[in-house]
């Protein structure tokens, strides 16, 4: 009882989650209703029925199967539908003309065989890559065209009237539906492509900071976890990388028949976005491997991992802040700002390395005699520092040798925790390698942000542009696959 | 000249590998100009064009749209198809009931007012995920044949026929599709998902392998490479699971619309697919950041490598092992045999954690005193066997002192290059730390494959199946997305 109770809160959340997710989806929703009510007038008024006659209904089906959500998606059906009707109507005056022999028998073998020919070519083009991509819906049309008119032409005489009023009205449908599509609240592809991307940069951002952050603080490990929690920053950050391909694909090709549509916008250099996708890709998958040193079962020891935090921290903090200097620039559509990208990240990842060198040596011997560890306090900077700062301290009785070695011993002991075991050192060794991986791979994603901003005319770089880098953190994700209706029909 | 020379070539070729990638494309295409024919003999043949009539243009539009590659393709377009056309009538026919009042203007605006309203949210719907997933197809067919039965209906009279012959018709399409698709030569979605998944277990077993033995071998850094190359064996292996999520959703989507079909499938478990699919991809990025240590910039000393090279080399083997013995499982429908799973994979990795902890611990000094050298040399199994060797060796004369300390000499400088920097032993690190990270996730990947072994009712394993375990290394790769068409038309 309770579940029937809570059914329409449910469907009421299923139809505004639409809605908020996306709010042009309500509005393409609406631009469809119009656009099928105009074509419904033209076998609803008079004038224009005796214009067009029964042959409208080829113009509805048009704009039900032809209006897209992105102008992009619109445009290539359109096209496809136009061209693909274009070529299978000369081609079937081509098979009419060759037919036109006496014989009923003559006639009904001829369709029947060229009906198989034509229809077993064309479905077996449909598995060529490069038609697969583009041109899939203009090859079906061509099938079905050419099928109506030459099956038609054996009980029809006239076949070049159905051919051209199929023709006409489909004609007045895509026109219909590349109006609302172009001129009405327009949705692009190239933009959608644009945003994704920005929004794809801004979450690695997020998503390898809050990683390092949490290595850091957070000791709890978390291996009994199979699956990622879907709320986890970390994984929400990465995750909308990682699957992307076939969405920016689709996008990309898509926004590759939209015109120029605006003075920002150039002919999109959509292989360009491709590309810089298959690199955030590469991206991604580094920081779900460092997502996996948090999940580890053998973890550093705290205090080990405390020797590093600092520059690990910064260094992290420095490629997110190159992410978001890039996500930003992307999103002004300008070039980003030269000396953002390089001085403080290789900074940071000097003050990394430095750190990592200043730490311990591997040794072959695991009993190591005490001299050792008292000769290597001298070089260690942190126990050197402790030892001096309490040497030193004004209350501290100098020369007291029995209460020297008092004080020694703690610093002994957290030497002793730092001489830890190769296997120990394993993960955190994993972390700080992964890291400066993720640093070269940020220099591949520049690379390609860089180039794409050359390729697209983004705008140069301006001091004052610059100063203000407006890193704005509520970006909405960017509508994905879902609005990219593919399927089609009748 | 010479390009327009080589153009047939050029086209013969793709012609030739698309059919040679999957020779059930070849097939497929005959069996759309078999059904296209059979479907054009309900308009040449006079007795059955006698009861069809002109309507038979429906049938033959049904058979372009509807026949898909797979079997749960077709069935999934094809009782969409059947579904939306039925229920668009019916609500036609209630608009029609309430319509029916004097007044052609109220007509109009009536007509025009349900046109504008079932058109919009009919879009809007297709938003929904659950709707979008496996309904699309069949919401567009209700919109279009809501459109052409309510439009008809303001100038024809008796529109309870027209909307009969259509659904007559359509399902006439739609028997034809179904028998080509199911009853000849059928291709299950099912199968595909089943083969697409052995498929990968075995290229991550691959391609693993080759990136450790590469690691080991092979010591030129490849760091200046920005893409990866397209040939390597490493690359094309686990390439294939990165971007396989919409593949797989899109097969197991189609696949959930397939009867069971044989003793072999009960129905598919093809949530089970998806799971097992997103554990390989996590898998698969392991593998990705493990090929990421073969192209990193700061190598490991080759020395260092070889004191781990074996144990590394057994533990990867046996993690190979075990996902061939998964896949060849996965390939003759059985459970994976319990013992293959458990016994070597443990024993290599805990000889690879032995050799891990026999090794260096970390100090702090880098500069160590003599002693600690020569105390070294006692525990590190590898300096000591061979000073013992030369020491016992029979011409060796004994107890000649300086002869000795001669013999001491390259053991030491061998135990100086073990004796490397923290910076220097981390990709190392990285390295065994992402091997033992990849047995980890194995299990995930183990537990998966027995869980969709139990849920798909797979036979218990054998001893006799299981002694002879066929590793077939020659599985063709299995088609990806460009055969399942999901575009469609008018």
């Amino acid at each position: 009882m309770a579940k029937v109770r809570s059914f329409p809160a449910k469907i009421w959340e299923t139809v505004s989650k639409a809605g908020r997710e996306d709010p042009r989806r309500v509005i393409h929703s609406l631009k469809v209703g119009v656009a099928l009510t105009l074509v419904s007038f033209l076998y609803v008024l008079e004038p224009l029925f005796k214009d067009v006659g029964q042959n409208a209904m080829w113009a509805v089906i048009t704009v039900v199967v032809v209006l897209e959500f992105t102008a992009g998606a619109t445009l290539c059906k359109g096209l496809n539908r136009g061209f693909g009707t274009l070529c299978a109507g000369s081609l079937a005056f081509f098979i009419e003309f060759v037919a036109q022999r006496p014989g009923r028998v003559f006639r009904a073998v001829f369709i029947g065989a060229s009906v198989f020919l034509i229809g077993a070519v064309a479905t077996y083009v449909r598995f060529f890559p490069k038609i697969k991509k583009n041109y899939d819906y203009g090859v079906v049309i061509f099938l079905l065209t050419f099928n109506l008119i030459t099956v038609s032409s054996y009980r029809v005489e006239n076949v070049l009237h159905i051919a051209r009023e199929r023709l006409y009205t489909i004609a007045i449908g895509c026109g219909v539906c590349l109006l609302m599509s172009l001129l009405v609240c327009p949705n692009w592809s190239g933009e959608d492509l644009h945003n994704s991307m920005v929004y794809k940069l801004e979450s690695l951002a997020k998503s390898i900071e809050e990683c390092v952050n949490e290595y850091f603080t957070d000791m709890e490990t978390k291996a009994d976890e199979d699956e990622p929690d879907k709320d986890d920053p970390i994984y929400k950050g990465y995750r909308a990388v990682l699957d992307s391909k076939s969405t920016d694909e689709t996008l990309a090709m898509f926004a590759s028949w939209e015109p120029r549509h605006s003075r920002h916008c150039y002919k999109y250099p959509w292989e360009q976005y491709v590309k810089l996708g298959a690199v955030l890709r590469r991206f991604g998958y580094t920081a779900v491997a460092l997502h996996g040193c948090l999940e580890s079962e053998i973890q550093t020891p705290k205090s080990v991992r405390a020797l590093f935090k600092d520059p690990c921290i910064r260094a992290v903090q420095e490629v997110s802040k190159v992410l978001m200097e890039l996500a930003s620039s992307m999103k002004q559509r300008r070039r980003c700002s030269p000396d953002v990208l390089s001085d403080h990240l290789h900074e940071s990842l000097q003050d990394l390395n430095a750190a990592i060198k200043s730490q311990p040596r591997l040794f072959i011997s695991p009993n190591r005699p005490a001299n050792t560890v008292l000769s290597s306090m001298k070089t260690d900077p942190f126990a050197l520092l402790e030892w001096r700062t309490k040497r030193d301290h004004p209350n501290h009785p100098k020369g007291d040798a029995t209460d020297r070695k008092a004080m020694l011993r703690p610093t002994l002991s957290k030497i002793a925790i730092t001489g830890l075991e190769f296997s120990e050192a394993l993960p955190f060794a994993a972390f700080a390698s992964l890291l400066v991986e993720t640093a070269a791979r940020l220099e591949l994603v520049i690379e390609e942000v860089e180039e794409l901003g050359r390729v697209a005319g983004f705008r140069e770089y301006t001091e004052d542009g610059g100063v203000d880098v407006v890193v704005d953190k509520g970006v909405a994700p960017p509508p994905m696959a879902p609005n990219h209706v593919s399927q089609a029909a009748d």
